[in-house]
């Protein structure tokens, strides 16, 4: 079965659901599931659908038809194609914990995607990537060459045709520059449950804070750091026994999952972003 | 805002959706929100469908037109009325922490139901229901009377036109008899994680067994002794210093919480019973 | 069976374990339960140790002797007796929740303490002490007369011969006078997963940030506003469609859990406050 | 530094603690850490004690003097000295997840230990073996010859010296004979929240009962299957929206973080099995 979903948005007003599935009903097609949301607070609609495409259905009389009704109505929208694998580039810097989570839930096809390369500043994890016989692309950070690097590694993943950039513990931060040519198409991993221990170090200042819990929060990169709309957060309970390295040990568990999360509600087209907030379908 | 909800299932095909957002849509309703899901193993498709109604429109002409159009696509529903707060009972025997916490959060506005009276078997917990100002009935429990119980149990909740009865740790088995007048109108609490510790004493049991976390189920009361369609569960962990009777009291407080969250879906008509399943929409 | 515990606390050195057991051993002590930690952070020791105290030794033979012990190995130390209950004063404002959680467990016999009264700048919730039998004193808070109520309050604290001061969501901030009265002997509880969101309507910016879970914190109270220790944190995970008014009432029922375990775990003797971190024995 | 474990149990009696910490530190012994619990059911008193062990103390002095206290105290006890690795074996048949979770934590340096070797019963999984350049051995089921392919894993355990045998979905129910020549030596992962759903298909099963949690359980195997001693669990919330097949996605990640748990635990020597239930000290 080839199976085709729409995320839409719109500004909220009446008769949104009944028009857009009354749409896809009469044009033939078969709605496999329909996920809607309607914020009261910002007068936005949101709608996940996914139908059923038929073999002689092409996408673009579907995309043509849609477009015409779409503009009609106002809405934004995007499509995807599940047979249309997305191509995910994966970054990292020294820690490999991220980067074997991502590659080994892609090896037991839990993710829906192709990994064509993995990026880094340093050479550290080749012989991860190795493993999973994945290109590796080492673009040092050299003092004063940042722009430079950033160039290099844009184009790496523009001529990989990148869809998702995925920063799993990259040490650097990336330029204003760098995320506009993957708007919302970046995901980061915080190692802290934001907006607590923003910036360096939150291990270290969980530990003197003294908090019971400590988390991991992965989100779209955005020009501000830290601040980007966030997809997926989760904690674990510590005791004051667990010291700063103990935090690392236990956050690295909770990052892999929470990165891998988002990365799969990302890829099987289940979030749709509003502001600084996310619409994620379960 | 006056507010109607449906709860809608039936056999799944093709254009439910379309067809059932579009009968409110062209009847001048505005839906709030609706949420549906097609069970793909039992091939059937359920809605929860929530509109505004209009002062113009009455209840009664509303629930004929519905009438026509359900039967015609062949469909099961309820439909309920926010303004229509439901009569719950509350029936308990010696152990005040599940009523308390229901009381509680009626009396803090967070469950919107009218609880006209508690019933108990003993008549310890009469200071419980004294203090929320709420009628106790001891109706104790002679041996081999308990067809003579039961009937004056009954009595008592027809006579209140009771819509749910909440088994708050009522500690004796109902008969088939008492649950037939209740279909799917009894939800009890079951303090163990089920299937696990089926039956008697299971924090006793779950020392034992020497499980590392311990959990409650609330669940429609049927026939088969816990063995009803599960609302919610919930656990909490639990470390080898635990003897039973902390078990016990930490038990206590995920009971309350179970019961409570299983009532307030019920009672906000986000559940829908399929065989031994529930459909529960967040 | 009497019980006696002692909170320890003192620098870190070789030999601590067996000297302090053995100290306690040869004086005929049965030990019921020892915990310890060692920090090699800021190498500070810890031990929680409770004893069965026989009847032929008086508190005060018992007290004399191990000052004794403690002055010649540099102790800093709390002696608590099992059957002295502890007085507890419940402070709220309008908002009935935590309140009722603690009456109710305190109810129940699950939190040994006596509660001699509730304080409250407003009248609403004189009610709710009422059912539980317990004084209400309402002292409001009139505009430029802080120091009068804060007085009028710490008057009734004292002349009950308070020993813990709950904060209940009282939507005050005591003034660094009045936390000076009861060091670390006022737990207060934060609607938000300190340290995000510190300061006023975390449930409104936790919407806007648009976080995935919510939490609450209950801590001392000290001189920095929500920078006091943290003995207890707990969240729950929510999504897009929760608008603010529904992070309040889940975040409720989180703050009530959170302030109680946090109440329970002092009122057990199992907090030890080191610096701005606690030592939580289990 | 080097650092030695001593797990102890006997039966419980007033003097255990300061007279064991009191040999070591009489011994000239630096106690690092202590943690001990006593059973008031079964009256039985457990140990863990961590000890710096100086140069100049041999391992044989130490286990010398030690027998000789133990044997007069009565103490059953294992010693472990943190520079000796143990060698740990995996044992997996055809899906990859946890042997994945095991090397990886193995390869970040989360599991103190070495793991010479896999065994399958299926040729599948070599290459995952190969990607961390463990050698493979694959020792299939034939029909009627289970106690030969038993023996020839037995014999690869032991000529590999193996310390710990990992049960990574290894899908053969093991005969007691294999059983009894480790034991408490062989650690299992059964896919379900244990007691609940013991035996096969635990993920259909879970999906017709309608369970709204999910879980894993690592246990050590005994003759009686899924009944051995529980070291680890968790759980997963799921909705009626999640098929068999997500679930079994979901316990997935569950049973690897499960396994893993119970595995550094062993191997960090926090546990000591009394009967059907563990001491898992923190």
């Amino acid at each position: 079965m080839r199976e085709v979903v729409f995320l839409i948005q719109t500004a909220d007003r009446k008769g949104l659901l009944a028009e857009i599935s009354g749409f896809f009903y009469s044009s033939g097609f078969n709605i496999l599931q329909c996920r809607q949301y309607s914020d009261v607070r910002t007068e936005r609609y949101f709608m996940r659908i996914a139908l059923e495409l038929r073999p002689e259905v092409t996408r673009r009389r579907l995309e043509e038809e849609f477009a015409g009704f779409a503009s009609k109505l106002g809405l934004e929208y995007s499509v995807f194609y599940q047979e249309s694998k997305p191509n995910v580039a994966i970054m990292a810097s020294k820690t490999s914990h991220c980067l074997y989570d991502l590659l080994m839930h892609a090896d037991e096809g839990d993710l829906n995607c192709n990994i064509p390369l993995v990026i880094s500043n340093h050479p550290d994890l080749e012989y991860v990537a190795d493993r999973f016989n994945i290109p590796y692309f080492c673009c040092p950070m050299e003092k004063g060459k940042k722009a430079e690097q950033e160039a290099k590694v844009i184009d790496l993943l523009k001529s990989h045709r990148i869809d998702l950039v995925v920063m799993a513990r990259y040490m650097q931060i990336l330029s204003d520059d760098f995320i506009a040519h993957f708007p919302l198409r970046i995901i980061n991993i915080h190692h802290a449950f934001l907006p607590a221990f923003q910036g360096g170090n939150p291990y270290e200042r969980a530990w003197e804070r003294g908090v019971k819990m400590i988390g991991a929060t992965a989100h779209y990169a955005t020009a501000e750091l830290d601040e980007g709309p966030i997809i997926e957060q989760d904690v674990e309970r510590i005791s004051h026994m667990n010291l700063p390295e103990d935090l690392k040990r236990i956050g690295k568990d909770i990052e892999r999952r929470v990165l891998t999360r988002a990365v799969r509600a990302h890829l099987e087209h289940r979030v749709i972003v509003s502001g600084r907030r996310t619409i994620v379908f379960s």
